[in-house]
C-alpha cells in the first residue's frame, strides 16, 4: 500500500517509520531535514523496540510525490492554512487522510477542500520527541485513537485500524469524533499548556498538591464543555489520564519544546478552537482561557 | 498623639514615617533591621518629597513598647498567626487599630481577639517598597482607604482619616469594609499574582494584549464575586485600575518581590480567603483559583 507522511517529526516519523516497517511503501515528506535523512536514514528508538530505515523513500516538494492511497497528515496545527491547499497533488480520489494533531477543529476545514477524500482524525496518545535530526524518541507509551469526520464513514474504520495494527500500533477506534477529540484534549489542555506555564516536566504536574488541583479542575471542565457540546467523556477518564502520566518518565509534550524552540505553540487549536466551540454551545471554559492567555502572554514575552 | 507601628516595612515604614514627620510619637517595631535603623534613621523617597527621620523611637521587642491609642499593624498577612496573639501589650483599651494589609479576612480574626479595640481596615493604594534597610521608595501613586470592621465604629472614621490628611496622606473612607476590601482585591488578584507567574513588572500587564484579556476577566470575576457577597463595586472602577496601573513606572508588587526572595507570598490572604468567602456565597472564582494553584506550584517548585 502506497502511504504519505506529511510532516516527518515525532508523530508522522514515529507512524510512517513503523508502517514502512511493516512493509508499506511510504513516502515521507520531509523539510529542514531532508539531506541529513537521506544521508542517514530513519532511526526510532522505541520502548517497544528500536528499528531504522536506511533508505526511507523520502521527499522534499510535496508536488513530487506519487498520488497515494492513504495520507498520514502529521505537520503542527499552526502550518495547516498553508498546507492544506498544497495536498491535492497526494491525494488518491476517494483515498483516506487521517490528521494526527492536537486539537480541534482541522477535519472540517480539510473535508471541505477536498470532497472527494475520506477524512479521519488520529488521536496519539504517546510519548514522542525528536531527539535529533532523523532520530525519533519514543521512550514510553503508544496508542492510537481513530475515528471518522463523517459518520458514513465508519465502515473504512476497521480496515484503516488493520493497517494500524498490522504495523505493531496499539490502535482504538472511535465512531464519534467529536468526542475522541475532547478526550484527547483532556491531556493535552492541562498538560500541554502547564509544563510552558510552570516550566516543568509532566512528573511536576502528577506530584505537586496545588498542580493536581489544578488539573483536576482543568479536567472537569472539560468533561463539562464536552457535554455541553454533546460529546459524553466516560466516567473514570480523567483519574485514568492522570494515571497514564503518572507512569511516564518526566516528559515535556511538543507545546513546551516548541516554545522553548521559539516556535509557534498549538495554542488556538489546543485551547481557542474548543473554547470557542465550547461557548457556541453556551459554556465557558474559564480555566482552559486562564491557560491559553498566559500562553499567549509568554509567547509574546519571549518573542521580544 | 502616641501611634505604634507593628512592621515597619514597605507600609508601615511609609505611613509611619509620615506621621513622624508631622509630628507625632511615632513607636516603631522592627525586626532584622532594628540595628541599621538604629544607627541610620528611617529615610523615605517619595514623589511627594523625601525626608528622613534621623532619629525614629524604635523597638525591637514589642513588649517594651508603650500601649498607643492608634496602632498601625502593617506586617505581611502570613504573619498574624503568630503576631496577633501578642499585640495585647501595645494596645490602648478603647484604642484603635489600622490592619494595613492586602487580602481577606484578617479583622475578624483581630476583632474577635480584642473586643476593647476598635478595628478599621487601611486599603493601601500606593506604589512602595523597601529598596535597602531603613529605605523606603514610594516612586509614584499612594491612596489610603480606611473603613471600620463594625458599623458602629464609623463615627471615628473622620478622626482617623484627619489624623492621616494632617500628615498628608492622601484618604477616603469607606463605611462598608467589605467593599472596601473588595476594592482592593480589584488590583492585587490580577495584578500582584500575574507579575510572579509571567514574571514580568506591571507595565507588561497593561500593554500585552493577552494579559490585558485575562486581567479584565479576572476583575470581572471580583466584581461579580462581591456582588454575590453583597458588596457592590461601582461601575468604571476596573478601568479605574487599569488605567492607574498604566500611569505607573513598571512596578514589582510585594507578591513578586516575596516570591524573589524566597518568602512565603500572601497566597490565602490574597487568593484563598475571598476564593472560600464567595464560595460560601455560592460563586466559583475559576480565575482567581488558576492563579492561586499556580502561585502555589511555583511557590513549592521554588523551594526545592
Amino acid at each position: 500500500m502506497d502511504i504519505a507522511v506529511i510532516g516527518t517529526g515525532a508523530i508522522g516519523g514515529l507512524y510512517g517509520a513503523r508502517l514502512a516497517h511493516a512493509g508499506h511503501r511510504v513516502h515521507f515528506l520531509l523539510n529542514t531535514e531532508y539531506e541529513h535523512v537521506k544521508e542517514n536514514g530513519l532511526v526510532v528508538d522505541s520502548y517497544l523496540g528500536d528499528f531504522s530505515l536506511t533508505e526511507p523513500v523520502i521527499y522534499n516538494d510535496i508536488t513530487k510525490m506519487p498520488r497515494c492511497s492513504l495520507v498520514l497528515y502529521a505537520t503542527k496545527h499552526t502550518a495547516n492554512e498553508t498546507l492544506f491547499p498544497l495536498l491535492e497533488p497526494v491525494l488518491e480520489p476517494g483515498g483516506n487522510i487521517i490528521i494526527m494533531q492536537n486539537g480541534l477543529g482541522a477535519e472540517q476545514k480539510l473535508a471541505a477542500l477536498y470532497p472527494d477524500s475520506h477524512v479521519f482524525g488520529g488521536m496519539c496518545f504517546v510519548c514522542s520527541y525528536r531527539e535529533s535530526p532523523g532520530v525519533i524518541r519514543n521512550p514510553n507509551y503508544e496508542r492510537v485513537s481513530l475515528a471518522p469526520f463523517n459518520a458514513a464513514d465508519k465502515g473504512r474504520l476497521g480496515e484503516l485500524a488493520n493497517i494500524f495494527t498490522g504495523a505493531g500500533i496499539d490502535t482504538e477506534t472511535f465512531t464519534d469524533l467529536q468526542l475522541a477529540r475532547w478526550r484527547k484534549l483532556m491531556w493535552n489542555i492541562p498538560y500541554n499548556g502547564l509544563t510552558v506555564v510552570m516550566d516543568c516536566k509532566t512528573d511536576f504536574l502528577v506530584n505537586d498538591p496545588a498542580m493536581c488541583e489544578l488539573v483536576e479542575h482543568v479536567m472537569q471542565e472539560i468533561v463539562d464543555a464536552a457535554l455541553a457540546c454533546g460529546s459524553k467523556i466516560e466516567a473514570g477518564f480523567a483519574e485514568k489520564m492522570v494515571s497514564i502520566t503518572k507512569l511516564m518518565t518526566p516528559y515535556e509534550p511538543s507545546m513546551k519544546l516548541d516554545f522553548r524552540a521559539g516556535r509557534a505553540m498549538e495554542i488556538d487549536a489546543i485551547y481557542g478552537n474548543p473554547i470557542l466551540f465550547a461557548a457556541e454551545h453556551g459554556f465557558t471554559m474559564h480555566y482552559a482561557n486562564a491557560i491559553r492567555l498566559v500562553l499567549a502572554g509568554l509567547e509574546e514575552k519571549h518573542r521580544r
